[in-house]
């Protein structure tokens, strides 16, 4: 399955047309605003010196060129000369300020300036692939290509260094990236030189390095850390950095596509089974532990201390989103489903100006008090949203998440059209047009108008729907229905999305006699603001009946019955079954913690 | 309720005789052997010089005087010349060393040898206490006085110090324990002087100190890690590090019972409702954070990472005890039950030779492999026992403990003798024999041969037990049984010692829907080494039945049947009830980490 552009995908109405317009107008402009009062732009021009605030942090680049990517997706569909300016004049200043060599960095031009390509452990090569992401967007969406020619002159000097010359200190990065930005570099300008080189990175990771940084000793656990513990087409663990970890993957799936690298797609299909069947949040989050940002064991996913970053969720889903070109099977789509709707989206809040870096799966106020000084997070458990971090990758990450979501619509083949996700949206390639109007995941209802005279249309099943019903005939192969389409129609369908009770696999010991409610792709959550009853004390029936109703967000919120022990004076006493009745009042679990502080909780007692 | 001293209560059969042969035999001389390798007994003739190994700890007096006053009470019913020339010769080392003000300590006698008092935050009247108790408990034994003489003269250096004078730089102690050592030097030798300057201690104690250490900045956090941030007549919450707080609660009711003070008795019985109703584990121990082994919030009784230092449950059965002489209620010796079959015992190995200083709940080995450098505890949970600590306060303490056990006997009024604990013993004072006949807690049969003419008899009816029966009448008032006795007679009493299945207040997160095992006092745990069944995944049914079998040791095992959940490819999946049937045996809690390296579990899931 080749993967439809974001481009070719006209978000027109809905869930996201609402959280497109919401970052257009607040989002993009509050990051803007923050890395302004950072001096992140002001970087870019490399006239800091010695004594002035805001010393350029070697990831700054990134944090840009992740702003400069959603600008770009942004001005797809809707030219904005604010926006354009801005975008024009930071590539002015970075091809100002690039060396006659090509290299740029705010941080390594500015301080530090012996000590460019020698600290393999940081940000230096990522922020490079950051760079590119950006430059191709950008040209993508206004023609315009001096970004890019400033992103390829850089390339070619880490090409000229790392692998004609080899001559730098360490010979892969320690920040995973530039892997899957070579890739689209590869496919934009197609200078196969690109590929090869992202395929070099690729192959080299987990041979023995050169000894090189003077910072890390590297250890087994900073190897690890960074993924450089074995060789790429033997892996079949997600382990360490998640973030690291998953952009990696999606540079790995890439050049391997491209290279027909049949021993490293084997290796991406075992981690992503890895990463999906035993290490990853009910809402795509990943990343069990605070410590490293990092994957710890299968089946460790404690819910209050989950680390679960913004971050990592969204390279889930870029992650997912590729492998989906290997195998045309509906689980991919899945799982990037089960991403935006929950585990990154979490990560923003409603007024789309305020941000989650960790995603956890449980606030429990008093515990997090009492364990403040015990779990190794020094500021104790984030229970509100912030404007800005120190470490700000998550805000404009979320933002070109957002901006780009159009990209996981659809897919193609030379026969069939795929559809992936249901986003009403008018969509036109290779002379086909499909015009989708759906209220999902509100509702499970979609009517897809097609105007085709090559494609057949596939349309995901979702893991989630245990009925559909669908206007034509079908048959189903790998998780998608399958319609014959030619000329006009219409197609219609209703998915079933009747609220569920899910239980973890045992082994989940967090998780252990709990159980989640799920409406379609949607992860609920109880928040302690909705109800008057302490949330751990709550038992859930796995046969429980549901009530939707209209609360303050966009999908419905959920109402049922629960049921609650009593408290006592006692501390232990003969187990009992006097449970009384409570209503338990549940919302979308990426809404959370946008009405103050208060208890919350994704799993509930089983009864 | 008079206290009836351990000298008075030989016991001769059953579960503390075997204990306590096991003590005398194997432990006494574990610890002292450990003890001579570390060179604390050495230390005490004060010629470590700098240079030597094994420079003297503040707190090591304290370890050896714990060792000393176990010989005492070994040597109360049985002779012994090895152990009493040890003792001897360390009474000797110590008088020797004293200065001619009366101090000693071996620390601040051979280093810091100008910093003597001045450390408030450390050890070094806590040290004094415990000499003085071991002191005490060496005259009852023996009738030698030189130990106490040694101790008297250092005390009332430390009365003219810290009282008449008032010279030193701090006022109070951090690490309480002197407070309840005065009352019983008090006790003893009938000098007044003792209990004032006890009750002094104790008084000033939550006042604005002296400013002082130079060491700590004393914030907020530090006052109450050493219950120094309220005056003690105003206490009503059980804060900071657990074993400080209870000796502090000792100290403060045996002062108030001699002084007669009814606001510190309130405290205390605030402090006491507080600690058993709202932050005791199920078993009796006590401190929920490895940070500072302290007290958290009501209710935060986590099981994995549970602190429940030995000491902790040992100091929570001597705050019980001395309770239990201001109110003739069962309560007290209930909790004292519960200490002594669970959370304290559970630090000694059954080979009387190793020792646990942390007593979780739960064994998880690979989440503590997963969360190992993520809860704080750099070394990771303890999984196995150690036959020797650096902060070696538990060895001697248990070891103290086991061997004044019958202390815990009884008790007595004009009236009555008070039979708390159920040991098989012969017991004679003011011209009152009673001959204990029991295996309990193998067993709820308990016979007792009666012989008076001056005590009825009330026996404490536990709180776990359902039902009971007795061959005479009785009334109950306040948990006791009470029996009308004259002359000689056999009173037998049959608890009933069904297994109960029990669960926690709701409000206890950690347990919420979960239930634990007891038989009697004893609370039982599950271990991998018996189960073939991830002991998460296990659902025990309230009603379950059990059934007893005679396991590896001396208290009965158990087998029920159970149930678990299907482990599937998929981490999440619609919720069923598809509970396979699984068989579940159980063991003692205290018998955990005798067999290797194992799962464990003590709250399992309610079906």
């Amino acid at each position: 399955m080749k993967n439809l552009s974001y481009s070719k995908v006209k978000i027109n109405d809905g869930f996201w047309e609402e959280k497109q317009s919401l970052i257009r107008k607040e989002t993009l402009w509050a990051v803007y605003e923050r890395f302004c009062e950072t001096h992140r732009f002001e970087a870019l021009d490399c006239t800091w010196k010695e004594g002035d605030p805001d010393e350029p942090h070697v990831f700054w680049d990134s944090d840009v060129a992740k702003w400069l990517e959603a600008a770009a997706y942004l001005l797809t569909f809707e030219s904005d000369e604010k926006i354009e300016s801005i975008v024009d004049e930071a590539v002015a200043n970075i091809q100002r300020n690039q060396d006659k060599y090509g290299y740029y960095n705010a941080h390594y031009l500015v301080t530090e300036k012996d000590k460019r390509f020698t600290n393999r452990y940081q940000h230096e090569l990522y922020c490079l692939g950051h760079l590119i992401e950006a430059a191709v967007a950008y040209s993508d969406a206004t023609g315009k290509n001096t970004f890019l020619d400033v992103v390829c002159k850089y390339t070619d000097y880490v090409e000229k260094v790392f692998k004609i010359e080899d001559s730098a200190p360490f010979t892969t990065p320690g920040h995973p990236e530039i892997e899957l930005a070579l890739v689209k570099l590869y496919r934009k300008t197609h200078e196969r030189r690109y590929l090869e080189l992202s395929k070099y990175f690729i192959d080299k990771r987990g041979t023995v390095e050169k000894e090189i940084d003077q910072k890390t000793d590297f250890t087994n656990d900073v190897r690890v850390y960074m993924q450089d513990n074995v060789l790429l087409k033997d892996r079949s663990l997600v382990e360490g950095h998640a973030v690291r970890m998953m952009y990696l993957l999606c540079g790995v799936v890439d050049a391997a596509i491209e290279c027909n690298d049949a021993e490293l797609i084997a290796a991406c299909r075992r981690c992503f089974d890895n990463a999906v069947n035993r290490r990853m949040y009910i809402t795509g989050g990943l990343g069990s532990s605070y410590h490293g940002e990092a994957f710890t064991q299968d089946y460790h996913l404690p819910n209050r201390t989950a680390y679960a970053e913004t971050c990592a969720a969204i390279s889930l889903a870029f992650f997912a989103h590729r492998m989906q070109q290997i195998d045309n099977d509906s689980r991919y789509a899945d799982i990037v489903e089960k991403v935006i709707y929950n585990g990154s989206i979490s990560g923003l809040s409603l007024d789309g100006k305020a941000f989650f870096y960790i995603n956890p799966l449980e606030i429990d106020l008093e515990t997090n008090k009492a364990e403040k000084t015990t779990n190794g997070y020094e500021w104790g458990m984030p229970t509100q949203r912030s404007e800005v971090f120190s470490c700000s990758c998550c805000p404009p990450n979320i933002l070109r998440f957002i901006a780009s979501i159009g990209d996981f619509a659809c897919g193609y083949d030379d026969d069939n059209v795929f559809i992936n996700q249901y986003f009403a949206s008018n969509i036109e390639f290779e002379g086909t047009q499909l015009e989708i109007s759906t209220n999902y995941p509100v509702c499970g209802n979609v009517s897809v108008k097609y105007k085709t005279d090559k494609h057949n249309i596939a349309f995901r099943v979702p893991a989630w729907c245990k009925s559909f019903k669908v206007n034509k005939d079908y048959y189903i192969s790998n998780g998608y229905a399958y319609i014959k389409a030619e000329g006009e129609g219409i197609l219609d369908i209703v998915f079933d999305m009747s609220v569920q009770v899910v239980m973890s696999d045992p082994r989940v010991h967090e998780n252990a006699g709990k159980v989640a409610v799920m409406r379609g792709p949607v992860v609920y959550c109880a928040e302690g603001i909705d109800n008057d009853v302490d949330l751990k004390n709550v038992y859930l029936p796995i046969d429980a009946q549901f009530e939707t109703y209209d609360g303050e967000f966009p999908i419905p919120s959920l109402k049922t019955k629960a049921y609650k022990l009593a408290e006592t004076d006692s501390l232990y006493r003969t187990a009992d079954s006097c449970f009384a009745e409570t209503e338990l009042k549940l919302t979308p679990y990426y809404t959370f913690a946008n009405r103050g502080e208060s208890q919350m909780l994704v799993w509930f007692m089983r009864k």
